[in-house]
């Protein structure tokens, strides 16, 4: 006899390894006090270690009007201010019109989430980076589509040739390429590609298009917290430039951006040459917001889109962002420091929430990660390593830590 | 050569009649004023045309503090606070435990949509009410899912025969039945079951059921505006009455319950009598939240928590909704009255938010809705009729529009 759920989604259970850690350290908390370092949490605090929510950003969601949060969305694919509001905020430093269609997903997951399920057949292959945000496989799960992994890391660089080997191998086996890029601020390793990285992998997807669609998925999460700020989005000018069988969907979420993590507000950014094919990606993508999550929150759109545009509130989250874009960095600076003087080996970290540990093997890593929580420190479990997130631990708890996580290995 | 997008979304384009039609309303409404009758919107007005955020509700969100809407959601199944507050709100009249597991979703939408998803295998068929909201299509077309329909009505009552033979069929065919009842305050016809058919559906449920699993999914969208108020919510005690082999899933909303259509908070409630697939349906739902939309709004999740566990708002919010239930009460009044004066043949309405005339042809229907639009009158046009938005037209105007519609057929 058949079961209620389907042969796919029967037996499937998610395994949070953020959330359990975070539970483990908040336990600790109550019985050991300050002494616990909880460097799970993936959002911003204070040096205080009171969550941080911009007052620039909530003080003007009080003067949104009730009746805007209570109605509907205007459109499935999302309000038009809204829209606009994130077309500005992610290209206005680009002296050329891109030739984009957004459409509002709720959050970044949403928007790579919806991505995957449009471009790719159950079976077929996605790419992503060896190190990386654990959801991604959660979501390919989900639509049964296989992951191959291309190598993130070189010699402390981008390994270009991993990445052209694997998209090769994919284009050749099932003549296209989906590829995951979550940049800047990589999660969990804050690297940040540079501009010639950047060219090449464009370089690469234009002459390998001639075989079959190439797809970048940008996962741009944390662009907000990169160091050269606005600047950074010039880069978005390369995807202009792509060759007629190449897209780019950059998944932006508002949730780091304005720390509305809860509510809920992001976007896929398509780019393509024709816009016939503009067009039925934008189709689709409408077709699946109907069909699963409806419409996005119209409080969450309303409140980025007075953000973005009011000169007033825009300028305060400004000075208010760069302050925790400056915090960040002092903490990132103690603890590059430190891991260098302890020769703790770690991921090459620019920019960003979070930096890893490099611990290869499984096994060691859960007994370094177990040591680590006997000694009141806890780290969070990824692919590669142990992730340590700067944006939750004030620097007085990063002095030292380094230090003490190399005599737990 | 492949295209950007898959197989099954090549291609794909939602056409949303509700929205067309609205914007047709809104364009007359400047040209022509206050002659239009814009009969078209899902949501409440009051008697100025204005839209209803209810106050009790949003003046509870003020007191909601920043951080908590700024955070992520505590939990990828959803706030526990969130999840006890539904619990109460649907069973706290039913004197015995309800076995249930509550999962959040974004509105209604998610909840039915994850369902679908993870119940039935792409190819599989699920049952639908001749006589539904469209977005079901929608849904089930998403995911490779074939629809099959229940006649809604006989003789102006729920046509339990077709229910019966409908839904044996399938059974017989695929070992499986899911079938979707939207009820009470049936969209778009405004129909309630009687406790009656309701005891007959679970009754050929719980005997199909040594067949294969049996799945209901009970969409409540327009729950809290039946009549009887809370007192209809002793009837989900049947579902603690379900054979081994069935499985109820309710679909809740705060959309309409609360004015919040756009704060995007629902959820599925999951009872059957299998401790173990109940948590297996948890499990699987929790996977899929995580896979598409990660967690359901904070703040959402907050308000609904908020105004359920505080007596003082929630007291406010019974007397504040009780105007408007009456209201649509005086309003279906005017407009059923009307209807039998003139023979204007509409569905069988009880209460909720729309009426829908009957117009079983389709070509004539669109020349009915042509026509309509000509006198300045909006409608909707759904499988076997026309829908009038009751909760949107004022009195004043629900004067003499049966005998406006009559004349135009």
């Amino acid at each position: 006899m058949k079961s209620f759920l389907n042969t796919s989604s029967d037996g499937k259970v998610m395994i949070d390894r953020v959330f359990k850690a975070a539970v483990a350290a908040k336990e600790d908390e109550i019985k050991s006090g300050d002494i616990v370092v909880n460097a799970t949490l993936g959002t911003l605090f204070d040096e205080d270690q009171n969550f941080v929510a911009f007052k620039s950003v909530w003080n003007a969601f009080k003067d949104i009007e009730d009746t805007q949060k209570a109605k509907y969305a205007s459109s499935i694919q999302g309000n038009i201010e809204y829209r606009e509001s994130i077309y500005r905020w992610l290209f206005s430093s680009i002296d050329e019109k891109m030739k984009a269609e957004i459409i509002a997903t709720p959050g970044g997951a949403g928007a790579i989430s919806s991505t995957l399920k449009n471009m790719l057949d159950p079976g077929e292959i996605a790419i992503k980076p060896s190190l990386g945000w654990g959801p991604y496989k959660t979501m390919a799960a989900e639509f049964g589509i296989k992951l191959l992994d291309y190598n993130m890391f070189k010699d402390n660089y981008f390994d270009i040739e991993s990445f052209k080997e694997v998209t090769n191998k994919v284009m050749k086996e099932q003549g296209k390429v989906l590829v995951i890029i979550n940049d800047p601020c990589h999660n969990p390793t804050g690297y940040t590609l540079t501009s010639n990285e950047w060219d090449q992998i464009i370089e690469h997807a234009n002459i390998l298009s001639a075989s079959g669609p190439f797809i970048i998925i940008n996962d741009i999460a944390y662009i907000d917290f990169n160091m050269k700020g606005n600047d950074w989005k010039k880069h978005f000018k390369k995807f202009n430039h792509l060759a007629e069988n190449v897209m780019a969907i950059i998944a932006f979420s508002t949730s780091k951006t304005l720390t509305a993590y809860g509510a809920r507000a992001g976007a896929q950014i398509v780019i393509t040459k024709n816009e016939e094919r503009l067009n039925d990606f934008k189709n689709a993508a409408i077709y699946s917001a109907r069909s699963i999550w409806s419409t996005v929150s119209n409080g969450a759109m309303s409140l980025f889109a007075k953000v973005e545009s009011d000169e007033k509130i825009y300028s305060k989250y400004i000075e208010e962002k760069q302050y925790y874009v400056n915090l960040l960095k002092e903490r990132s600076e103690i603890f590059l420091k430190e891991s260098k003087e302890n020769s703790l080996d770690i991921y090459p970290y620019k920019e960003g929430f979070f930096i890893t540990i490099k611990v290869e093997d499984n096994v060691y890593k859960e007994t370094v990660y177990n040591r680590l929580m006997e000694n009141h420190i806890y780290t969070v479990m990824v692919d590669g390593g142990l992730r340590v997130a700067l944006c939750s631990v004030p620097k007085r708890k990063l002095m030292g830590l380094a230090k003490k996580i190399k005599d737990c290995m």
